[in-house]
């Protein structure tokens, strides 16, 4: 079994989290999950609802699986150097490292996704790529994989994501039947991405 | 503005409940999201992950919009007979009410579905469509309308059926535009279900 921390800050993302979580959830043997806070307290999500954090930063320094979500509250948190301290960490120790929407704000931040290519968020893009030159941006992607680490476009974006990543690490069945049983139609080509369009990206 | 009301109990599905909470908190000035719980401590889902209420059913009798998630919860939950009076009473007195997934297993114990069309999850559809005959289960449907209720088929179907509701309150641009935020495929027809056929219901 793999341990999987999902970062949480003020002003995360709902889907950003909560979408990977319930494809990595399809296989409750696989991975222990878990949410991993600066602080015990619950959580406000940038729509106002609240999770409950299982660990704290301080606590819990590695995972085997890294999930970060973007969010509005990503601005606030790029200046965090605590928090960008513990993500370089974990990420390097961790087995993947995945980020949703402008979680690869953090990363970027964090200096993990130098050298690099990436994607985020496409209403995002322009001012993310623009801050951190030193990151091969991919401005036409659903999700882009570059070694251990994946990013992905925008909220939904990290579903497909999340399901690539179980396919790597558990076949090509497993995230297929991760897919049915929610239901969700996975959009498997990562290059396929009729968002980047909406935002002068192609 | 609209309060909207998401019902949480342990074992709930995670993507059920923050899929069209995602969706309805892209119109932040439009609705008010509230968890809404038996008791004020966290509650765990399905995946073992909690979130924080924000109030309980005792503090807050009645939304605008009550949303029910479903998950494997919902086989204790619908012999609780005090969740099951409350839900009868709030869907009473809601504009609309929108179950997802087995969601629609509590509205259908609370007397919510008799005699109305409805739709639930594809691989629980034969058992509870046994247990309730005097619903008109619809086997093919990603979700179904009926007057003020919303029942959408599994997990992440009820995305889709958010931005229906979204559609008939506020217009199809915003829903379009809620979609667009999110980098969702927006599914916008309600007979589209590929799942159907997985389990024989066609």
């Amino acid at each position: 079994m793999r341990t999987l921390g999902a970062l949480i800050f003020p002003g995360f993302e709902l889907l950003d989290l909560f979408g990977p979580l319930e494809m990595f959830g399809m296989l409750p043997a696989a991975y222990d999950l878990k949410l991993v806070a600066e602080t015990p307290a619950p959580v406000a999500s940038a729509q106002q609802v609240r999770a409950q954090p299982d660990t704290t930063l301080a606590d819990t320094p590695a995972f085997d699986i890294l999930l970060v979500p973007g969010g509005p509250g990503t601005r606030a948190q790029v200046q965090n150097q605590g928090l960008l301290a513990w993500l370089s960490s974990a990420s390097n120790a961790a087995e993947y490292t995945l980020s949703v929407c402008t979680g690869s704000l953090l990363l970027a931040g964090a200096g993990l996704l130098d050298g690099h290519r990436a994607t985020t968020n496409k209403a995002a893009f322009a001012g993310i790529a623009a801050r951190y030159p030193n990151v091969n941006w991919i401005k036409q992607a659903r999700w882009v994989e570059d070694g251990t680490i994946l990013t992905s476009s925008g909220v939904s974006a990290g579903i497909d994501m999340a399901l690539r990543a179980i396919e790597k690490m558990h076949g090509l069945q497993a995230a297929r039947t991760a897919a049915d049983e929610a239901e969700y139609t996975w959009n498997r080509d990562p290059r396929h991405d009729p968002f980047a369009a909406l935002h002068g990206l192609t």
